[in-house]
């Protein structure tokens, strides 16, 4: 499971809370302070939008230490600009992984029955995985939703859960393998059985699966299980 | 539903996967050029990092014609660091709206099982609505995921799928309605009842009545059934 242990082994990021006055120059002159820290800029969302401020949210690795955190703060808290800067729980910390799940609502629900409850177990022991859908139809749709996917932050397995999905599906899956995304499908008419890690034709199941297969605590590699189907 | 018809006002940004040299001033030197625009970043995310480069994900607002974004990827094409620019779907169009739902692994399987169902007959009418969720256990846990939904991108719902919830779990919930997130519960013992928007005992109903008040196409004003109890 080499994606799944190097996503693991990245260090945890300092993640700040930066409010800001709502001008366009804005995340340029944090980005500025940052660059001068050498620090790397891993995620930045605009994560809210007032009328005169907005809160930029980013998470940054590379910092040395925690005195090199308090410095670089100090140095955004002295731009004219910010308002305020607090340090938050980064996504990886809270939410961790996530498997996406797509396809037709009925299927879409059953897969996420099953990888929510084997969620729960490895969240318990100290994981953290998500689980995460989207109910659509046609082609074009799913196509993009699975190109999507490659480029969702911390996203790491998808479940195609529907009754028939081929053709730009299948291309959108093998796309998002090739950037480390593992792919399982539900037994299905369609090319994209072909397409996918691995078929299971049971939802619970897959759900299930999907988890185990990007867990870091479960002995089950998805090597071993490519091109097979249950 | 003043949130989330603020949301669905907001123009289709320009989204850009920009692939440059993966070295530390790269998104303050994107920034530059997109600050001399007078585009707004609304959203920016390191979407993939290879060895010797990485791409960079925008969603850019404010960029008065197709003309003016031609000139934008043109200048930013200009750049040394950049070695490809290209046209992407925004997230907002992909996968829109976002529910969330975080508790125990059996209630939140079913509360998606009735979110996705109600989602899947919303997106067939051409709306976009995600359902996303986590697994997890303990007050503090609890209470760290609850908060970060309002840092979330997209995220307009959240529903608590428990059976015991209150303390700092109820402060959280109170703070992410204040910040414009709508919040159900289902009915259980805790505090958490009384800071919730609205209470459903059912699940699979909870799930469904989620994506209706935050949906553009229903005919549910969760306005009115603030305090209910179901």
């Amino acid at each position: 499971m080499s994606e799944t242990t190097e996503w693991n082994a990245r260090p945890t990021p300092l993640a700040l809370m930066i409010r800001t006055l709502d001008e366009p120059g804005a995340l340029h002159a944090l980005t500025r302070v940052i660059l001068d820290h050498r620090a790397n800029i891993t995620y930045v969302d605009i994560a809210e939008r007032r009328e005169d401020d907005s809160t930029i949210y980013f998470e940054l690795e590379d910092i040395a230490s925690g005195a090199a955190a308090d410095t670089l703060i100090d140095d955004l808290k002295v731009l004219p600009i910010v308002r305020e800067v607090e340090r938050a729980p980064s996504f990886a910390k809270v939410y961790g992984k996530r498997i996406i799940v797509i396809g037709g609502g009925a299927q879409v629900g059953q897969v996420v029955v099953g990888a929510v409850a084997e969620a729960d177990r490895h969240n318990i022991r100290g994981e953290r995985i998500s689980v995460d859908t989207i109910p659509l139809i046609g082609e074009e749709n799913l196509a993009g939703a699975v190109r999507a996917v490659a480029r969702l932050p911390r996203a790491v397995g998808l479940v195609l859960a529907g009754a028939l999905m081929g053709g730009e599906v299948a291309l959108a899956v093998r796309e998002v393998r090739e950037k480390g995304i593992i792919v399982l499908s539900l037994n299905m008419p369609g090319s994209v059985t072909d397409a996918a890690d691995l078929v299971v034709s049971d939802p619970v199941q897959a759900g299930v699966m999907a988890v185990m297969a990007v867990s870091a605590s479960a002995h089950f590699d998805i090597r071993r299980q490519r091109g097979r189907r249950y």
